[in-house]
């Protein structure tokens, strides 16, 4: 009997699931779930206005997703559940909420149906920032080992801040919360019925890592007198070892998804991380970029150094014996988006729909025969903050040069370039902290429909990008762990040998576009600093606003 | 019999006549003539592509207008040409054009159709920057005493920088040019047949004065060696005497306008200058701001000195025995003209015609409801360059602090602060210099049809703001000229005391919104002084997108 694999890439928007033949790797069926509640930025589901800066989810969604996906890929497979033998998730991160001793979300239960803190906390939820400084601030002056090796600063969107900000402003919400946990863990104790962490939520967002696991008590104490004990008690001591699965489908999880209880639950991957052994990649010197509503940029390296300003680097956390680093650009696609959501006129929108083509598809058409350079623009991608390398979420974007004759598609090209100069300050913070790029990969929803901004990505890194031909590189990651989990293979790489996806297009730089580039990024970099370190106006301006909104 | 006058205001975009009772100052009719042409900035009628930074003209418009809106004014109100005692215009400037012997414009002759240099360079027609910066850096080098009376800077508004590149760039015009004209004389001459020039535009955009005329011949031909000789030949050296009218209608100027021959003609004045009388200021200490398409700042004072950054200020230039300084603001109705073309969504769009309203009036609606610094925004008044202080066209626009929920409005709003914080800086260098400004009158468009930027100005400058009732000033200014050239009055400031209009709304500043005005501001000045002084990126992206274009 043929054996199967399910891998679920819970995104931002929805949620991916795909089902594979665990041993040719054949695609069997591919499932998309839109969140019902999707971002919630300005209100709760129940009316109460949020604060700026604000981005919740509700747990619901993930449920529904999840049973949706399973069931439906079994149908449309033509399979049946036996013939499943294993399930791997992979999720956005950090993305956190708390839940109560059954498990079950605080924001799922009547009395906390109003309070905004009780619901889950997306990655980019970005208002804890203020927490994450203080964070910063303690750490830097107590010494704190663990601070190096995230690159020198804690990000406003991970674990701690945002538990900070639920203790500080919502301190029933805290008081009540039996356990915080990554919602892809939650997850996994939706499916086996146990809490197990997973060591790549820990390692990467947790402060985490396997020689001498969280941040000590007496930091946590000196943070808050609140947060002591937290770890053994609110977040769980244990951490699952690399390698290791969260354990078998429940017989509640049985009901949920119709999968039979005791299939194999991989251990859960941060879902960009997922995508690495669906491309192929198990070596050193690769860089991956997965560029979609945000862009994580990762790679991997026999060496293990502390580069500043890179969110972290974690031995074994995708790969066994490798050390994985994690970079990342806040937003991207999702400054696309608010583009052409509000700043794209109408005769734009009518000319689109004349020509049956989607306003991004009619903004390219016309971006695409402008030469680098011609638009007079340049923009910083900053629209939500800037994780690498300044590590700071109160910076804001930018676009200068702007005349009475720029039209929209030059903003949109000018945004776009921005994102590649974004890429090109992490590729240049990786080298010069000697961490050799052999390759880089690109893939995600943008690097496989933008062939112009690809070429613009090459033209401005210098550089060969390859882009892999299939989408939904996260969830066929996820299959690949769960077909390891289930015993199918002996090993990640033999898996990954086996089951991953063959490389695409390549894109090559063209010289001549790269000579302007390298002024406009000179240009980049220096408003990149000047806004990022010597001038504090965004952060300012921020302050003023947070005034207006409680 | 009752005895009428007739004032032409000639706009960027349009013409506006009025004809009044010479005495009781009662309009008897308003007409208004759109230029078939409007301005020329991406192609010549003939197809030619056009450079960035142009802005051309056809002088058939201007014949057109004065047809048409002559004719019209006395048909509508009733009365006969014999009745109307005398004509003045007012026009933009400097809007100058090329004429062969005959005072045709060379552009109306077939062989020179295909040639941008034979066209009207308007006021805002900006390619000249680099030569305006040459003969800056010439003046400087040499000494020359006209400088610091205009500031400091030659602009590329000017006449000089505009005539020097037609000689450099198409030296086959300017061979052919007989003489180069102010617009505003140009029309002169088409009405009373005589070539005069008016001391209004000689003396704030020709670098002339009653003293020491236009600059001297020996540094002329040291900019180009072609120059030589061009004062007395393509330049006439006459210019008339404060208050000395241009002359009368001739029989040709009877067969255009149906006006008598014989009818007085004012000598032209600037645009902006020519509402001050409209307005009844003709004492010393008030400050007129025409907010338009661009911004002028006129203010008269007792006291003459050199202001840096000011383009100008002339004794009796526009009010016998006073001085009157000039300084603008490049862009600001067209900005925002700009924004509501290229960066408005569809959804507002369809708003504003839901609720059957203009998309300007359905953004004041709901910028109106933000408070100072809710946004997180802030803007840099400069997409078309930057007049005062800077004196420096090729700065460019920029916008800061926008995050994924940055909607239209509140960039609307921002750019209509940043041209507040704008005038501020030229308010603040006025004061710096020591000439006191003890009022503020604004004029213009806008500053009748925007009550929530009136108020805008009036927190940001910690002022109060009187407004004009009456939208066309400058044609009301025009009809004060022509009275006076007509002999009905004995003094402007007898005839300003009879026809002027009285103030109008009041707008008085609010404590708490010009307490964040003030710290916004100190946000400006700082980005203002950085990319104006420090940092001259803007520059450089210009160079590099003027390589694109010939």
């Amino acid at each position: 009997m043929k054996k199967y694999v399910i891998g679920i890439d819970y995104g931002t928007l929805s949620a991916r699931g795909i089902l594979i033949d665990s041993h040719s790797g054949q695609i069997l069926s591919e499932v998309t779930f839109e969140y019902p509640h999707g971002v919630m930025s300005e209100h709760l589901p129940t009316g109460e206005r949020l604060p700026p800066s604000y981005a919740l989810q509700h747990p619901e969604d993930y449920l529904k997703a999840l049973e949706f996906i399973t069931r439906r890929l079994v149908t449309e497979s033509g399979t049946s559940p036996e013939s499943v033998v294993g399930i791997g998730i992979d999720f956005t991160s950090c993305t956190l909420l708390p839940i109560d001793e059954d498990g079950t979300p605080l924001c799922m239960r009547e009395e906390y149906l109003r309070n905004k803190h009780a619901y889950v906390k997306l990655w980019k939820h970005h208002s804890a920032e203020k927490y994450a400084s203080e964070i910063t601030a303690l750490a830097r002056e107590r010494g704190e080992s663990f601070l190096d090796a995230y690159g020198g600063s804690v990000s406003c969107e991970w674990a701690l801040p945002k538990i900070l900000e639920i203790l500080r402003e919502a301190p029933e919400v805290y008081e009540a919360a039996d356990r915080f946990i990554e919602a892809a863990d939650w997850l996994s104790l939706v499916l086996t019925g146990k809490d197990s962490r997973s060591p790549a939520f820990a390692g990467y967002k947790w402060l985490w890592n396997s020689d001498s696991g969280y941040p000590c008590n007496d930091f946590l104490r000196a943070i808050d007198a609140r947060l002591d004990g937290i770890v053994g008690t609110k977040i769980p001591n244990k951490v699952l070892s690399s390698g290791e699965s969260a354990g078998t489908i429940s017989h509640a999880g049985e009901a949920l998804t119709g999968l039979s209880a005791g299939t194999a639950v991989a251990s859960p991957m941060i879902d960009a991380h997922a995508a690495m052994p669906a491309l192929g990649i198990t070596d050193s010197g690769s860089l991956m970029m997965i560029i979609g509503t945000s862009t994580c940029h990762i790679l991997n390296s026999h060496v293990g150094v502390n580069v500043p300003g890179i969110c972290g680097y974690v031995r074994d956390g995708v790969i066994p014996g490798i050390y994985t680093y994690e970079a990342g650009q806040a937003g991207v696609g999702d400054i696309f988006d608010w583009f052409t959501r509000s700043c794209v006129p109408k005769s734009y929108i009518d000319e689109a729909r004349e020509k049956g083509i989607g306003i991004h598809a009619l903004l390219r058409e016309k971006a695409e025969v402008l030469l680098p350079g011609e638009s007079g623009l340049l923009a910083l991608d900053w629209l939500s903050g800037n994780r690498s390398i300044l590590v700071d979420y109160d910076l804001r974007g930018m676009i200068l040069g702007m005349d009475l004759n720029t039209r929209p598609e030059e903003i949109y090209r000018a945004l776009i370039e921005a994102t590649a100069f974004g890429a090109r300050v992490i590729v240049e913070q990786y080298e010069k902290s000697g961490i050799e790029i052999k390759r880089i990969v690109a893939s995600g929803g943008i690097a496989n429909k933008d062939s112009m901004m690809m070429q613009i990505y090459s033209d401005v890194l210098k550089r060969e990008i390859e882009v892999s031909s299939y989408s939904q590189s996260g969830a066929l990651g996820s299959a690949i762990y769960a077909s390891v989990a289930a015993g199918e293979y002996p090993s990640l790489k033999a898996a990954t040998e086996s089951l991953s996806m063959k490389a695409g297009r390549i894109y090559t730089p063209k010289e001549e576009s790269s000579a302007i580039y390298d002024e406009l990024y000179s240009e980049y970099k220096r408003l990149h600093d000047y806004f990022g370190k010597e001038n504090a106006v965004m952060k300012r301006l921020g302050e003023i606003k947070r005034t207006f909104v409680g």
